[in-house]
């Protein structure tokens, strides 16, 4: 084990009518707000509606960030530090789901800082002094509402990067899984994949004597497998909205990184994918996951393959290669099964754009920690994948 | 699944060499501490010229209260009150296991409240603006390092009472597991007693559909099972001890009760028992815990019991009796490999005791959720035990 610092500092409210805990909250921090948020969905749940009253009835100012598009681009970033400097607007309300909240995350780095906001993006910079970010939760998935990451997509430079600081997790997060019933069928799938394959990341490490650690992530591995296909058969069922939208947020709130080296190859290769296509996040880690699997699980002498086909998915059996092999055909078929596609042709990438992209997202180096990736490793992939 | 507010505030500092955040952690706090200490071995560690040294190089005036018995008593929370008004002391510094931590806590409730502070454990006051609490953890067990709760003995009443508030969460908690390599086995296995209990008293709950809750509990539970014999065996093993600091922390920092309605009835009836003998609490929980079970299990149309045999010791059978029976036995066979006595009897308590304990465990009402019970019940359950 590795040695960590633990600090998870957000204030979960979680459960049925818990929006109500924003009026205690967000005066704590400010008069004048920015309010972020996507879509016209929250127009159409009433949230729009109900949230300004409260806003009102608090006599909280705020102007409105709307229209902020999956994969969030870097000029929706700018247009939110525009509002808040000539607003003077002190607290970032971010009301959807990943991609809203990590929009709100990148304005609040960005509103103190004299330059660029890509600099926090590409390493420049560090976040320093942020203005604080409540979130309401309308879309489980990325963890963004519990932890200090924020991912951009620069459209200029066909970019997808990420910041990290613990400065940037939310004050606050509400979390009202009843929230998540009118998520589309294939948006819900999507936050399934993104979920499983976060636990996946951090679970495939080379740090040996994570025993507890690894047995929470399979834990919530297996939330994902009893609940995923609950929540898409039923979209109103209550519990799997719960155990689904709390296994999201202790998936990626650093609780299974602690004490750990973690991998992210797939998230690596993924976020080139959907800079590239735009396709969504939780779909092209659905067909690149059990591409790095087949191509890292040949060597694996520590045996975590092996864990996670018995562990996870309870496969039998003395053979290991034949027991790895199952584990990682259990993970298609279960992706599969959400309806994701399983091929990079089936979401717009062309074979003559491989070469070019994973030259793109190794750069000048090597990716992932389980095992260490270099240019022809990823090409690999996503040729597999392909 | 239940509502809940998640805040688990508390920094840790986890793994070798970690005392010097001490440098920077109590500096934001006071620079006039008092400095809560047990018995000789921080001494015997070397750690008390370490920790006294580096509040000498940092210009921190201190006091000392030594001597902080296991089930720390009220008057030296009384006596640490009065040194902290005496000396105008801002912040407390423990070092050492449960007992000094809880009692560390007591007194920063008990400073800014002009009664007694006793009324903070009988519920006639609430705890308020308590003086900041930092730790530093040399003993694995009742996860004070990273909750709000304290537990003191009144002599005078013969009464062990907790309070529980998030204000007494610690600041900060220092984690080296290699300050626990010199803890004497009997400790160690109290210890390990103590953390599994905790796990198991929120493991057992009325409330249905808390999946991704009991599969973290049950991860945490093997935990103990993997690492207790070894920490026994080879007390310097520094992944068995890491692996037991680190779960024993997480198994009451609440993650384990966010969403649920918890039990803690065998917490109840071994805070009398070791009231009335001085026992070790770790080691009342090992004769209590299988007679609750046997008592509690008879009835449990969810099956819960049957979850924890073949989830937590990988029981196989169809009969559902035969399956709980023997996860119970398996536990009985445990804890006795840790060198636990297994009856009452053994630790002190006379037979003609049981019925007044019953009579005072109770009061007026009923304890435990999971099922509830009366005097009778626990009168039965203690006879049981003895």
């Amino acid at each position: 084990m590795e040695n960590f610092i633990y600090s998870i500092s957000t204030r979960v409210y979680f459960g049925r009518d818990t929006l109500h805990h924003l009026e205690h909250e967000i005066p704590r921090y400010a008069s004048r707000i920015l309010f972020v948020y996507g879509g016209g969905s929250i127009k159409r749940l009433g949230m729009y509606e109900e949230i300004t009253a409260i806003l009102k009835t608090h006599h909280i100012a705020y102007e409105e960030l709307p229209g902020v598009q999956p994969n969030p681009r870097l000029a929706s970033v700018k247009e939110g530090i525009r509002l808040c400097r000539d607003h003077d607007l002190r607290f970032l309300l971010a009301v959807g789901g990943g991609s809203v909240i990590d929009c709100a995350k990148a304005i609040a780095a960005g509103v103190p800082y004299k330059d660029d906001p890509w600099d926090f993006f590409t390493g420049k910079t560090q976040v320093q002094h942020p203005l604080p970010v409540g979130t309401v939760l309308t879309v489980a998935g990325t963890g963004s509402e519990m932890n200090g990451n924020a991912v951009i997509t620069n459209t200029d430079t066909a970019q997808k990067l990420a910041v990290r600081s613990d400065l940037l997790r939310p004050q606050f997060s509400i979390l009202d899984p009843s929230l998540t019933f009118t998520v589309p069928r294939e948006q819900t799938a999507a936050g399934i994949v993104d979920i499983y394959s976060h636990i996946l990341e951090q679970y495939f490490s080379p740090t040996p004597n994570t025993y507890v650690q690894d047995r929470i992530s399979e834990a919530l591995l297996r939330t994902c497998l009893k609940y995923g296909p609950i929540a898409l058969r039923e979209p109103t069922n209550y519990n799997a909205r719960a155990q689904l939208m709390w296994t999201s947020s202790l998936a990626l709130n650093s609780l299974l990184t602690y004490g750990k080296i973690t991998d992210w190859a797939t998230h690596a290769i993924e976020h080139k994918v959907s800079a590239v296509t735009d396709v969504t996040h939780g779909v092209g880690l659905a067909i690149l996951t059990p591409a790095w699997m087949e191509y890292v699980s040949a060597e694996d002498p520590a045996g975590r393959f092996v864990d996670y086909a018995q562990r996870v998915w309870g496969i039998e059996g003395r053979k290991r290669v034949a027991i790895v092999k199952k584990g990682i055909e259990k993970t298609k078929a279960f992706f599969a099964s959400l309806g994701m596609p399983t091929r990079l042709k089936d979401v717009g990438v062309q074979e003559n754009q491989l070469q070019d992209m994973a030259h793109s997202i190794v750069g000048t180096g090597e990716i992932g920690k389980f095992r260490r990736l270099n240019e022809t490793d990823v090409y690999s992939i996503l040729k597999n994948a392909y």
